[in-house]
Parts: C-alpha cells; sequence; structure tokens
C-alpha cells in the first residue's frame, strides 16, 4: 500500500497516516518528493484493507501495490496447474482442449447428432447446457435434471467427457454427480455462495469470466474456490460489455496471456458467446489459439437455425470441421498441439 | 422484431426469412427498399426468440421491437407501484425515503450509535449488511446472524425499518425473518434462482443493477421476482463500471428518469458506492433526488475511519445532518418531500 | 514513481531499477516488503517519463504518483479560477450560468426567435453551431460564416453573448472574431494542434470532454491550453460513451465534483448531449446544478420537430421556462444563484 | 428508419408520424402488432436524419435500419479495394504486411538501426513517428520536419517504405511530400478537417480506429476520406478505452472480421499500442493475424529501455525476427502470406 499525499498535507497530516498504518501493524516509510510526500508500507501481507486511510485529512490518494489474490497467482505457484477432466484430457499443458457442442441439451436425437459430429470433427470434450440462465424469465431455461441424463448418454455414446454448468447449490451438487466439469456461468462469477459451493464439492470447475469483471476480480473469485481446498480450476474469457452492437460482446482476447501470466491456472475463451455471430466464431477461434489460449469452449449445432437458443452463434458442423483443421496448424506455430480426442492418438498437422 | 437483409439479398432469401416468420407463428410484412428489403412482423406479443434468424442467408440484422419485459413496464401498469416497507415507509408515491447507516454492521455499539444518528438527522430508513459479499474471500464477509439480530435491536431502539442485503437462497429466508426489506446486491442482480427465491418469500426487495447491466436488463433481472408473484420491487443505480479510476464506479444518475419512464417500479440511487469517495457522496447524493430518485442509500458511519469496509465512502453524522438540510430544499423545488422518520410528522422547508 | 518488483524479482534486478531511477536523475528508495520489494522516488517534478522501466527485469507494475497536469491543478492554484467573458457574466463564482440555444444555427428568424425565448426565460448567454461535427459527411454541416454573422445579429438583439465551436484553426480565428467563447467539441478534445491555437489567441474557450476521456485526459488537454498563456478555459462534461442504448451516451454527472476538487477551473455540463433524449435534459440539467455545476448548456430550438440537428433532444421554450424556475429553487438550496441574463438585476426566488 | 410507436400510441399520433415521414419524401408503412404499431419506411436512401421524430407524441425508439456510409461499404463495392504504397507493397490481397519500427523517430542511429534490423527480419514498411500526440504538453513532441528527412534517409538505405502520423492541415501537405501513406491517429479519428485534406492530397491514409469509436464511426470517418476522391484507405484497430487497468487498453481483435465483412476496404491491427505491455504485443501480433488482418503495425527499438516514447511497449530486434517466423506459420494456416520485404523474393515455410 501506497498512500500519496496531497500537495498541501501539512506535518500533522502526514503523522496521522504514519500512526494509522502503525496501528495496522506495519511499518510506515515516508517518502518527501519535490512536490508532495508519500508514504509507503513495509511488511505488508497482502490483507491489508485500508480503504479508509483514504478518507483522511491531506490523503490525495491510496495504491494499493500488492496483489489481493494469493493461491492462484503464479508467485504463490510459478508452475503450470494441469486440470484433468478425464483420461488424457487436461488443460495447462502442452495441448489445447477443445470444448465443443450446443448451447442447450434439446432432445435425444439433436444431442446425440452435436456430440457425435464434434467428435468426428476431432472435439476433445463435449459442452452443453442443461440449466440456463437467460436474462428474461420467459425464455427456455434448459431440460433440467433429464438435459443431465441426456449429457450422460452422449458421453456413453461418444466418450467424450461433459462440461456444463450450476446456477444454484443445489444444481451444483446434482451437476457434480455427472459432469465432469462444472461451469461457473459470467453472470455468477461473483456469486460466492456458489464458488464456495463448488469449491467444496472438488471437481474440475470452469469458471467464466463476468461481463464487466477485471482480471483481478476474476483471480478473486478463483481464489474463493481455491480457498475451499479445490485447485482444479480453468478460467475463461467470454466477452465483455461494449458500447459497440455489431459484436454481442467485446471479445477480450489479451485476457489470455494476462491471466497466464499472473496466474498459474489453465486460462480458455469461448469465441461463440465472446462474439454472438457465427461468421466471426472462426476468426476468433483462431485468435484465441494463436494468442496461446489452453481450450476453447464453441457452440456447434446440428441445425443452428432451429436452436432453442443461440442458433445466430452455433457453428454447422462442416465450419467446425475446417475450423479444426486451421486450429491444429496454428497449434504448431506456436509449438502446441489440438488435444486429440479421447481414445484416439494425437493427430498431427505434417 | 424487424428482419433487415442485405442489399444484395436474394428473393429466395427473402421468401425463406418469411417462412421463418411464419414457422415461429407470426405474418411477415416484406418493405422493400431503394437499397434493401426489410421484413416486419404482425402479432409479435414479446416472446419470440427469433435470434437465429440473424444467421440465415442474406440477413444483415434482426432488430428487436417489442421490449422483453412484461410485467415491470409501465405500459403494463401505467400508474406507479407503491411499496411500503413498515407503516409510513413507502417507496413511489411523493416522498423521497432515504435509507441510511453504515455499510456493515460490526458491534452492538456501532450499529446503535449509527441508528440514532441518522434518525436524528431524519432517515426514514436503517440500511446496514449483515451479509457482505466481499471480492476477496480473506475481507471481513459480515457478522451474519448475529448482525441480524442486532438490526433488529437497532430498530427495536429507534423505529427504523431495515434494509439488509441477501446473499443465497438459504440467507433470504434468514433475511426475510427480520428485515422489512430484502436487498440483492449489484453481484448477485443475474442470480436468478435467488431472484426466484425472494420472488416467492414475496417481502419487499431491493434489486441493485448490476455494474455492467443495461436498463432492459434490470427490468428483466426484476422481472423474473414479479413473475413469481411478488410485486413489491425498489430499483437501484449504484454505479457502473468505467473506466476512469478518479471515481469507484460511473454514477449513472439518468437511469433514475429512464427507468421511471420504463417502468411503474420505484428507482432509488446509492451515491455512496455510485461514487465511493466521500467528498463526491453528498454532491451526488443532492443530484439523485434532483433528478427525481424515489430514495437515496447512503453510508453513515458514526466513525468512519475505523469501518471494516467501505470507511473511505461513509458520511460523518454531522455531514449527513446537513445533507439532509439540502436535499429537503431540493425536493421541494420539483415539487416533493424528503418522507419524516417515522412516528414523526412531515418536516417541512419554509 | 513507484516502481513494484516481482515477489520473485533478483537483487540484481532491484539494483538495475535503482540505477535507471538515478540515471532519469532521482533517487530511488526501495522499501522492502514481506511479499516483494517496491522502489520509489525522491524528487520526482511530474515530467518523469519512466513508462520503460515498466519492461525492465523482475518489473511487475510502474505507478505514477504524481499527476501529469501542472497549471490546472488546484494544487497550483487554491483559488477558483473566475472566466468572464462578457460583462456581468462570469463563470467559476457563486454564479450559475446558463447557455441555451439551438444546436444549429439554421436562419436568420430561427435564430433570433430562439435567442428571444432564452432570454425571457432568463438564459445568460446562446449557445447554437455555425460549423457543426458531424460523423457522416451527407449530414448538414452546418451554415459556417454566415451563421457566425447570424449569432453577431442576434447578440445585438438580445445582448447575450454568444457560445459557439470552432473545428479547426482557420476556422478558430474566425470564430474568435465575433464568439465571446470559442467551443472545442468532444471529438476534438485532443486535437494538439486546435488547442494550441485557442492557447494562443486567448479569448475565453469552453473545453468538452472526449466520449472516453478520464478526467486526468481532460485536464491535460487544458493545459496545452493554458500552456500557450491562456488561462480563461472552462471545462464541460458532455457524456461518456456508454453500453446502454437507451440513452445517447452515459451522462457523468460525478465529472462536476471530481473536476472542481482536482483542477481550479470552472466544470459546467451539458444535459442535451450527455443525454440525447428531450425528457431526460430538464431532470438532469436539475442534477447537474445539485451536483454544483458551474453552468449549464442546455439546447432550445424553437420547433424541435423541425430542426435541421439534435431535435430530438431539444427542449421546446415552456420546458425550458419551467427549468428555470427549478433550477433557481436548487441553487438556492446550495447557496448559490443562478446568473441572471446580462442586463438584468438578479433574479432571487424567495 | 423504424418508429415504433409507444403501446399506448392513438391513432392521431400514428397519422402525425406518417405525415412527418412523408414530409421527408417517404412513403410510410404502419405495421399494428398485438403489442403496439411500428411504421417503417418505404424508399430510404440513407441520409435520411429522422431524429427529431424520435421526439415526437407517442413514440417509443426511432431505429436506423439503413447503414449510414456508403463508398465505404461492401454492399457498394463487393470486391476487395487494393491499396498500394509502394511497388509491390499492397494492403488488401491476399499478402499481410508487417509495419515496424520505432514509436518515434529519435536520431539518425537510431532510426536507421531500428530500420535494419526490421528489414534483416522481413518488415514490409517502416513505422515511426515525427509529429508525434502526446497526452501531455510537456513530453516529447517528436522531431517534426528533421524527423521525416531521417525517415526519408532511412528508406534510402532499406527500399522500406514510410508510414507516419500527421496531426494537422499544415503537417498533412509536408508529411504527404515525403511518406508513402499518411496516419491519422486515434485522437484525431473524428477531426474531420483533417480528414478532408488527406482526402483532397490523395495520398494513401492509415486511419486508426478512436478509442471509443464503433466500427460505424471508423467507417464514417473514411467516409468523409473517399468523399473527397480519395480511395486509398486502410482502417487500423488500435485498442479501446477499457475498464481494466492490466493493459493500456482493450485490443478488440474481432473488430477485424467485422470490418472486413462491411466495408472493402483493407484492416490491419497495432497490437503495440492495443496492449501497451512488451509481452503481449507478440502474442496479439499472431492473433490479429489469426484473425484475418490484412497488415499489423509493430513497435519495434533496438534499446527499449532508452527509448524516449513507448519504451514498454517495443519489442527487442530479437522479439521480432521470432514473431515474424511464427507470423508465417499462421499466414499459412488461413492460406495467406507474410508480405516480403520489398526487393526480395516471397518467403515461404515448407
Amino acid at each position: 500500500m501506497l498512500v500519496v499525499m496531497r500537495t498541501d498535507a501539512t506535518t500533522a497530516q502526514v503523522d496521522a497516516v504514519c500512526d494509522a498504518i502503525r496501528a495496522l501493524g506495519f511499518t510506515p516509510v515516508p517518502m518527501p518528493g519535490e512536490q508532495r510526500t508519500a508514504v509507503g508500507l513495509i511488511g505488508n501481507d497482502g490483507q491489508v484493507d485500508g480503504a479508509h486511510i483514504g478518507g483522511m485529512g491531506g490523503v490525495a490518494q491510496v495504491i494499493n501495490v500488492t496483489k489481493p489474490f494469493k493461491q492462484v497467482s503464479r508467485e504463490w505457484k510459478p508452475e503450470n496447474t494441469i486440470v484433468t477432466i478425464a483420461p488424457g484430457v487436461a488443460f495447462g499443458g502442452n495441448d489445447i482442449v477443445v470444448m465443443a457442442g450446443p448451447c442447450s441439451v434439446e432432445n435425444e436425437q439433436q444431442i446425440l447428432t452435436a456430440a457425435r459430429a464434434v467428435r468426428a470433427a476431432g472435439a476433445t470434450a463435449l459442452r452443453g447446457g442443461a440449466y440456463k440462465p437467460r436474462s428474461s424469465p420467459y425464455s427456455f431455461q434448459g431440460l433440467g435434471s433429464k438435459g443431465l441424463e441426456l449429457l450422460a448418454l452422449a458421453r456413453r455414446e461418444t466418450g467424450l467427457p461433459i462440461v456444463t454448468e450450476a446456477m444454484d447449490e443445489a444444481g451444483a451438487h446434482e451437476v457434480a454427480e455427472i459432469a465432469d466439469m462444472i461451469q461457473i456461468g459470467a453472470r455468477n462469477m461473483q456469486n460466492y455462495s456458489l464458488l464456495r459451493t463448488v469449491g467444496k464439492i472438488g471437481k474440475p470447475v470452469l469458471l467464466k469470466r463476468g461481463m464487466s469483471a477485471t482480471i483481478t476480480d476474476l483471480l478473486l473469485s478463483a481464489e474463493y474456490i481455491l480457498a475451499e481446498g479445490n485447485p482444479h480450476v480453468v478460467l475463461c474469457e467470454r466477452g465483455l460489455r461494449g458500447f459497440d452492437s455489431s459484436t454481442r460482446n467485446v471479445f477480450d482476447v489479451t485476457a489470455i496471456p494476462v491471466v497466464q501470466r499472473a496466474s498459474h491456472l489453465p486460462m480458455v475463451a469461448d469465441p461463440s458467446h465472446g462474439t454472438g455471430v457465427r461468421a466471426l466464431v472462426t476468426p476468433m477461434a483462431r485468435a484465441a489459439v494463436a494468442a496461446g489460449a489452453d481450450g476453447i469452449l464453441v457452440e456447434v449445432h446440428p441445425t443452428p437455425e432451429r436452436a432453442l437458443s443461440d442458433g445466430a452463434q452455433s457453428l454447422y458442423p462442416d465450419q467446425f470441421t475446417k475450423l479444426m483443421l486451421e486450429l491444429r496448424t496454428i497449434a504448431e506455430a506456436i509449438g502446441r498441439h489440438v488435444a486429440p480426442s479421447p481414445g484416439t492418438a494425437s493427430v498431427s498437422v505434417g
């Protein structure tokens, strides 16, 4: 923490700030400058809440130097965390994991067709929503428990592990019984009760970044899960709230390397929600992999024009097949590989 | 819904869109223009999800004309909804309700001192957090049940009704037993399970706008509560995520009249979280009332420099007293009144 | 400047940073913490550009402590600057200056009618565009020189001083010959050649905040004008780019007290561009005055439905008359006065 | 244009809107719905300014259907525009043009060293600022005319064409005499006088997107240049204003395919300004190419730690060399090529 005094701060005001720092159990270090004095701290362990000092007389600004998160930090654990969700399906190593499938599970035929199609194109995992958070209470809310059963069926048929969303604590326990990875959606990124619940459950978690969450906010939310003893967390960029209606969101591709530098946790990206427009999904999936993503999440639907949700951003199966080919070459360009589908040998480009 | 075709759209593509609209149960109205054709809909009841049409061949854009919310709309119910949380304490009429108190309940002496101070200055209700959503798992998380008991004690001592936050479904039931109004925080604005729960409980709800929520998003979240049969909802602006670190948030004062035009629900504002800086709370509280807010939420702490949370944005009691005087005159300027404390006669300016 | 080292920074890396600071002519002050070391500076005069240190080995972050602006700062000049644009019309004192008129000067009858109407309602100055920056090259671009002549005519008829925009250097000289105050629009806030030009001209300048400018950016742009020897600068909030299409912009009312705390320059607000919707102009003009604005800029048109630009946000004359009454009472509530029209005695409420 | 009426709009109000549309010279098409009526237009040529209709009685919203730009639109000209700035150096075809060099020209040795280094690594053009727009009037503002001479010298030495910025009309003429492409910076994207000037000059223009410009704003600014008869315009994404200080800007990679779908003009990206952090430039340059950029702009400095501007975001020459190798493979993955340095044969990967 650094306390910057106003240029007209009196000596008494600087002394009062030093006293307040001592009261918090730390040693103040005043640094007089030509224009103003700043007061540093020695011994800050990152848990100091010195916000109230910002309101003291003569104080211009309080700057937090130490990052507020701990266990998620790369400074805490320098080597990458590997999150394994099924035999041979791991995030955070050299492999890039492709999770594909429809936005929502709609019925048996739809999910089986989708699962087989993405498996045939080389996807590593199956995504699909049974519980759907929708802005409107009148929109389709997902099949619920029935949807989870259909996902389990699709896994038996294709061997693909399952990633699906939980929206509340009861749902998290139910999802955990079937899914290989529990997704926490962007709207729930700061639903701390839910974060604690999936922390206690201990299954791998895919934590999506909120629409206006800073990287620090995202890492602090992950910290809630790790603080409960669950280190199996994969982070996901899925688009920020933006001012231009030409896309659904601003897909913050740069967040990928930013998170990877700050944290040891794997970082993936969702170009489908990130853009909201089918024609943009392919170029932005390529961009995410080129930026170093540890995986991507892509919506693929056998018949997007009949989808119950997100039809406009779902790829057709043949578009997804072509994308997979491009991704393999881009991965090679940066010395990585697209993870093979479970049960198959690794696919190489050359 | 209006479907705008590309200038190079073929007749077959326009026909396909018309067919897709018929398949949804509506009548298409093609409108040929000099540059392009647009296709309108007759009979749209607001629940159509035509997003998939956006992905059809030759389509440039799909524009939703009908607002996606219903019961919260002023078009659904033209007259203001009055939300009464205690005898004589009502939102949505001519009175402006001032809710004041500390960010968190810290101990008996603190909450009683704060409650008496804001009562003496003329506040209408007491705010104070027992359950606190904090970005970091290592920050003070509130006193929980003990905090609720202390709030009840403060109500017995001062007669002020209580507004306090619930963070999850179990907490909502507990808070509902003591509080006069259940607050849903900005981070939980799209926690739909929680919204449904407070909808079923039926107590008055203070729903805060999320940091990057559009007005439509806010109204749709309120719609979740009304859809469960609970019409006692008050909305609250508390600041948007912004790009300038000189304030904690961008306090969107304009949201007050925008919401009041779109909805019959009362709309209040929280200048404390909206700005995050003590010196800005007073001018922005005045601005909110001048803009037509049906109430304000202000953090007041007996000793802000010792607060366990939000000290830098809490007013000193004497600052709050001065603010109340200014608010009364501003309310008069627009033909309204600051609501009196429960059990007192209305205070008039002249 | 404060250089925060990574927790794994080596002693050699800390030493290298200290050397780099010495190379800039300052004294480094290393502050070892439990987690990491930070290095402060003694003697920073605010012009140090230490950005390159951010790229050195072992550096986590470089934090600028000293504000980059000087002459515009309240720390440089504690008392308010008073900007006088005509006899009796001054910004920055107790008076609140109301500038009103149409978006564009369209013809003689329109501008005279508008000028008389706003004068009758009590406006202090006349606003109106002769040169109009428009997003599209095909939109009406203003009457140019002819518009300036008509503004001069309106001044002769009503006594109201004139505020109008200049878009380039040649235009600035032409506008300066007629106008009492030269407006620099939001799109040109960082057109440094133009800022230098109006700095040299020396006439009062109304500098509008850019749509995504921080307060620091705004003050630095003003610094360009003061650095050329022209201290007669009034700053103006007119709305930020936002994500919600329910208003044209996000009107950042809080910027008013933020600027007034940071700078001695007067700060006004433009609720017409700030909201873009007629029905929102009145409540937000009230909010701006309640927040402490030193003036407001309001679009008023005799027949908004026939305006060549900005018709949807222009007040009808009778709406403006009613607004003036409300503003007078709100000004009283905070111990200020709405400035009288030139040539009239001050209007008091009571 | 589509005019959406309120649900409580009267027949007289609908009629008034129809009359207003006829007064603009178009045919109104009322579409009654279950909830409300909407009124469409037949014959809209894109230049209608119907904003004032938004303020009429009973109107809920006015939606613009036709895009406000013309000549820049892909609907106006379906095939890609090829912008050639020197023999063999062309944007908009299959080649990806890499423009590299220091932020500012600092002295003869620096610019020659930089030019030779980027040439050796395979860059196609040299970037470097002679006139620098800086937020602070006290920062280094560039060498001006002397800088232009040094750029010309570097071109003679290396054969690389030159891209450099002009900040005002006088400067544009001076820059045009030396540069192969005139850059208009983000801060001047809506400096319409400058846009018209470079439109008249007729040289190739690199137009950077403003920090809060929508894609429509960017295309309308380009339209100003084309409207003056200059079709040689290349657009550039360089980062949006964002809320997270972990990067300098939000680099909107998605803008690349969005612009390419909407316009026939080439679209490039600047990952150096887009991120502001050296370690992020390489992954984001790769992402831009993977997303389909027609070129990139990269800051490379022989000794970034001694740069007079933007040192923290400049690559070291060896980092740039490695980046070029990766870019070539990524280009292959999508069927494109990195353009060779002028005077060399094309470099192929395999």
